[in-house]
C-alpha cells in the first residue's frame, strides 16, 4: 500500500508519529551498525536520518534491530492460546511466526486450522500458516482428519495462509504418491517446506526434484551442506526437543548464510518462560561464535526473502515498523518491542491489555466408551513384547518379557517396571484401544496419561493398574483433553488441554505451574523420567523405531506392521 | 509442476534424456565447484551424481554454470526483432531477459507492447517485463502514448510480466503525484524497479517508502553503498552508454552481494557482436578482480531471486535445465548453451533454425505534412539560442550565436559548424516541428535522420540545408522509420527500422554494417563525432541539461520551459 503522508515524512516535510533516536541501527542489508534517529509513521519506517516527530524516544545507544520471525514452528507445543503464545514471544522480540499446524490438524482437521487462523486476528503478532501436508502423519493409526490437496487448496484464501508445510511423507515424494504429487502439483506456485532427515544422495535429488524447497531436519553439518549445495534452504533448528544449532553452525558462511534461518519447530511452556524465544537462539549463536548481525540477519531478512514477506526484516523506508531494541548483540536482552511503531513490550513485560480472547474451541474428545470391550489382556503366551524406553529419546526397543499372570490375564508388573500402556482413540468414536505393555517409565502405582500423542493425538494412558488407567483416561476426557496424574482414583496433578487436547486457555505460567506439577506427581509415583510426558507422547509415533503402540495396536517399526502383543 | 518421470530420474530409477559428464560445476548455493554429472529430463535437472542417459556430452572438465539472466535491459536499443536478438545473446549464455518496454511503449503504446510480448513466445530465452512506468517520459515533448495505472493494469494478465519498469519521474514519486501514486499503489505486490540517479538522504527515503525497491542509475559507490544501506537492491550496470561497473564494484562484498546484479540497460548492435553480452560483463568483473563464482550468481541466482523467478538461477534438481559451459571463469567464453535442456548454441553458433518470423508491426509514422507550414525560420533578432554539442556526453551547452541571415531568414551557417535542427511529431499527427540551430555536429553539406530519439521517438533531423533536412525525413518516413544520411537530396546510407521506427527486422549483423555505413556517410559529410546518430538521439530528451529542443520547440531545461528561439 502507498501512502503519500508516510512519502511526505520521509522527505521530511510532515511530522512523524514516533522517533527512535540515538539508536544504534542495525542495518541487515549492508551489515553495518548505523548511529541514527528512526522516524516511523503510519506503522511503518519513514527513514533513517534526522527527522520531526511528535514524540521522541531516546534510546541511549541502544540497538535497534528490525523484530524476529520465527522460520518454522507448531505453536501448539507451547500448549497455549495464540494471545498466550503471543505475550510469551512478543516481549522476546518475535512479531512474526511461520507455523505449521500439523498438530491441530490431525485432531480437528480443516475446522482446526480455520480456528487458529481465526485465533491469530487482533493479535500484536504476524502468523502466517503453511498448511499440515500430512495429515494423518501415518496410516498406522486413527487421526481426526485426512486432509488431501483439494481439502488444503481452498485453505489458501484464508489469512496468513502462504504455502504448503513440512512434508514429511518423504517415502511418498521419492516414490511418486499420487496424492502426494497431488499436492506438491497444487501448491507449486508457493514455499514448500521439508521433513527429511538423512536424505542424501539421489534419493534427496528426487525429494528436492519435486519442489521441496527447505530442510529443518539436518543432524549434521555434512547432512545440511548436501541439502544446501543442491539448492534447499536451510531451517537450523534449536528448540525444546531437537537442538541442532551447535552442529549445523559450521555450515554457515557468507556465501551460504542468506539461505539459512533460524527455527525453533517446538517449544515448550517452560523454555518460553524461561530461555525466551528467537532472541535464546541468536544468544546462543552468538556464545558459539556466529557473527551478531549475521545472527540478526538469519530470523530477520533471510527468513522474510524466503517467505516472500514483503516490507519485512530489515529497516528500509516503507518497510512495517516491527522493530526491537537490545542492550547488546550477545545476550539480546530485549529492551523495548514495537509492532507497526506502537510499543507493545518493555522490558519484558507485554504491554498491550486487550487482546481478543479465543473462541470456544471444537470438541475433541470423542471416545466410544460403549464400544470398548475392556483394555484386560489375556495371556496367551510365555513371552510378550515389551516396549523399552530408552530414557530422553523417542526411540525405543523393542524387548521380550516375560508376563505377570493373575487369573488368565497378563498384568502390569511395577516389581518388575513393566507397566500397561493404552492408546484410546479419541477421535472418531472407533472405540478402538491399543493395549501393551511398557518398560521404563518406573510408576510404582497409578497411572498418567495426556491427549498430546504424536502425531495423531489419541489418548495414551500408562499405568500400574487398570482401575487407575481407566480413572486417568475419564479424568482427562472430563477436561475436554489434557494430562493428568492419578492415584487410587484421585487426581494428583492435571492440567486441562482444552483446545484440540493439545492447548489450554490458561495462561502460559499456569501451564508451566502445572506441567511441573504433573512431573512431580509422576515422580512420586516413582518415575525417574526427565519428561516423562514428552516420552509418553512419542510412544504412539510409527515412524521411529523400534516398537510402538497406536489405537491399532502394538507396531513393529522394523517390519513396519502391526503386530500382536504375543506373537 | 511436479513431473513424477523427473522425480523417478532423479532417484535413479529411470533414464535421463542428456547427461552432462564430466562438468566442473558452478554451485552458486555454495559458492564451489563441484567435479559431477549433470542429468537432465524433460528440460529439468534431475541431479548432480552418477545418472544414466539417453545421451551423454562428456564436457571434459569445462565449467558448467547456470545460464544467465540479464536484469534489465531495453531490448529495443539492440535495434533488431526479438528472434534476431535472441540470435545474438543466447550464444552468448543469455537465456532470460527482464526488459522494460519502454521505447516501443512511447511510440505505440499498448499496442506496442503486446505487440513485442506476442513477438516473445517461440523464443529459446525467457523474456521477462517490467511494464514502462513513465510514458510519456516528460510533459514537454509529443509521445505516442500516455499510459496511466489503469491501461497498465490489465498488461499484468500478459505472459512474462511481472512488475513495473523503472520509474524514473523520482519528483513525481517524492512528491505524491497522485497518477505517480496510482501506479504504485497497482503494483505493490509486484516487484517495482527504480531509476534516480544522484538521489540521496530524505528524498531517496521518500522514494523508497514509495515502494521502488531498486535502482540502476547510481554512478558512484557512495550512492550505490547508500541505496544499498536503505534497503534497495542495486542493478550494476554496464551498457553500451553508461558504464558503472568499475565504479561500483567496491560496495561489492560478501554481505551487499546478493542484493545486487549485473545489467546492461542499453545494448547497441556492434557491441552485441563483437563483445558479447553478460558474459561480457563477467570478464570485465573478474579482470577488475570480482570473485568469479560471485560474479556468476550476480547474472544468475541474485536476479533470479530478486524477480521471484522459481526454479531458475542454480543447479538443482527440478530446476531449469538453462545450462551453459564455458572453458574457463575469466574470458567466459561461452562454448555450449542449453536451453531447458536442448543445445540451443555452440561455439557461438546459434543453432535454433525454427525462429517465429515476427508479426508485421503496427505503423509508426504518422505525420501530418499538410499541417506543417515549413522549416523556415524568420530571422528576429541579432542573436539566437543554440544548443552546444559537448561529444560523447548527452549533456549540451545553451550557446547564443549570432544568426547567418538570408532574405530575412535564420540558416544554416555550416562555415561556423551552425546547422539546423528539427523535431517533427511523427505519432499523433500534429504536425508539430520543433526548429533549432545546433553547433556540433560538423555537417558541411547533407543531412542526416532518425526516428530514434529518447524518450518520444520523434524523427530527428541535423542538416545543413532546408532541402536535404526535408529529404531526409521523407526518407524516413518512406521506410517506415529508420536512419539515413542524405547528400543533395540522394540517400547515402541507411537504415531502415521498420518496427516502430526503433527497430529493423533485417538481421543484427547487417543493422550493425548499416550503423557503420551511416557513421562512415556522416563522417564524409564532415561529421567528427564519434557516434553522431548517439548525439542526435539524446537532443530531445529534456530531462538532461541544459539546452534540448522537442516537437513543440527548443527547451530550456534550466529553467524547466520552452523558450524561444530569439529569447
Amino acid at each position: 500500500m502507498v501512502d503519500s503522508e508516510l512519502i511526505a515524512v520521509a522527505r521530511g516535510e510532515k511530522e512523524a508519529d514516533i522517533l527512535l533516536s540515538g539508536a544504534r541501527v542495525v542495518d541487515v542489508f549492508d551489515g553495518e551498525i548505523k548511529e541514527g534517529d528512526v522516524a516511523v509513521f503510519n506503522g511503518r519506517i519513514a527513514g533513517v536520518g534526522k527527522y520531526r516527530a511528535r514524540e521522541t524516544v531516546d534510546l541511549k545507544g541502544a540497538y535497534l534491530c528490525p523484530s524476529f520471525i520465527d522460520g518454522h514452528v507448531h505453536v501448539e507445543s507451547a500448549m497455549v492460546t495464540l494471545p498466550e503464545y503471543a505475550r510469551a514471544v512478543v516481549p522476546a522480540g518475535t512479531l512474526a511466526v511461520v507455523t505449521d499446524y500439523h498438530e491441530i490438524a490431525n485432531v480437528l482437521g480443516v475446522e482446526g486450522i480455520k480456528y487458529m487462523i481465526n485465533m491469530a486476528e487482533g493479535l500484536p503478532m504476524q502468523v502466517f500458516v503453511m498448511l499440515p501436508s500430512c495429515v494423518p502423519a501415518t496410516p498406522m493409526e486413527t487421526a481426526g482428519a485426512v486432509l488431501e490437496a483439494e481439502d488444503l487448496v481452498p485453505l489458501l484464501n484464508e489469512k496468513g495462509v502462504i504455502g504448503l508445510g513440512e512434508v514429511m511423507n518423504f517415502p511418498g515424494v521419492i516414490n511418486g504418491d499420487p496424492k502426494v504429487m497431488a499436492k506438491l502439483e497444487a501448491f507449486s506456485g508457493y514455499p514448500i517446506a521439508g521433513h527429511a532427515p538423512g536424505l542424501t544422495g539421489q534419493e534427496l535429488n528426487a525429494y528436492i526434484a519435486a519442489g521441496v524447497e527447505s530442510d529443518h531436519e539436518c543432524l549434521t553439518a555434512d547432512e545440511a551442506a548436501e541439502k544446501l549445495a543442491k539448492g534447499m534452504y536451510i531451517c537450523i533448528r534449536e528448540g525444546s526437543t531437537a537442538k541442532n544449532l551447535e552442529d549445523l553452525l559450521p555450515i554457515v558462511n557468507p556465501v551460504t548464510e542468506r539461505r539459512c534461518f533460524f527455527v525453533d519447530d517446538d517449544r515448550e511452556p517452560k523454555d518460553l518462560l524461561e530461555q525466551g524465544h528467537m532472541n535464546y537462539i541468536l544468544r546462543k549463536a552468538v556464545g558459539l561464535g556466529l557473527d551478531p548481525i549475521t545472527a540478526v540477519r538469519m530470523v530477520t531478512l533471510n527468513t522474510a526473502r524466503r517467505f516472500g514477506m514483503k516490507g519485512m526484516g530489515g529497516i528500509s523506508p516503507g518497510w512495517q515498523a516491527d522493530l526491537l531494541v537490545v542492550g547488546d548483540l550477545k545476550e539480546f536482552k530485549v529492551l523495548q518491542v514495537y509492532k507497526e511503531g506502537a510499543k507493545v513490550a518493555e522490558d519484558g513485560e507485554f504491554l498491550v491489555n486487550d487482546l481478543p480472547t479465543p473462541p470456544p474451541a471444537p470438541g475433541a474428545m470423542n471416545i466410544a466408551w460403549e464400544k470398548i470391550k475392556g483394555i484386560e489382556v489375556q495371556a496367551a503366551a510365555e513371552q510378550m513384547l515389551v516396549i523399552g524406553v530408552v530414557p530422553d529419546q523417542i526411540i525405543t526397543r523393542k524387548l521380550k518379557e516375560r508376563p505377570l499372570i493373575k487369573e488368565g490375564l497378563a498384568v502390569a508388573d511395577p516389581s518388575r517396571d513393566l507397566l500397561k500402556i493404552c492408546v484410546f482413540e479419541r477421535h472418531r468414536g472407533t472405540g478402538n484401544v491399543g493395549v501393551g505393555f511398557i518398560k521404563g517409565f518406573g510408576l510404582q502405582e497409578g497411572a498418567m496419561a495426556s491427549t498430546v500423542a504424536h502425531d495423531s493425538h489419541n489418548l495414551m494412558v500408562v499405568g500400574a493398574s487398570d482401575s487407575d488407567i481407566m480413572a486417568a483416561a475419564k479424568a482427562v476426557e472430563k477436561m475436554g483433553g489434557g494430562q493428568v496424574v492419578v492415584r487410587g482414583g484421585e487426581v494428583m496433578a492435571s492440567l486441562p488441554l482444552d483446545v484440540a487436547g493439545l492447548m489450554s486457555t490458561i495462561p502460559l505460567h499456569k501451564v508451566s505451574e502445572r506441567v511441573q506439577g504433573l512431573h512431580q506427581a509422576a515422580g512420586k509415583l516413582g518415575s525417574s523420567l526427565g519428561d516423562p510426558f514428552m516420552t509418553l507422547s512419542f510412544m504412539a509415533l510409527p515412524v521411529i523405531p523400534e516398537l510402538k503402540i497406536t489405537d491399532e495396536g502394538l507396531f513393529d517399526v522394523g517390519t513396519f506392521s502391526h503386530v500382536d502383543l504375543f506373537e
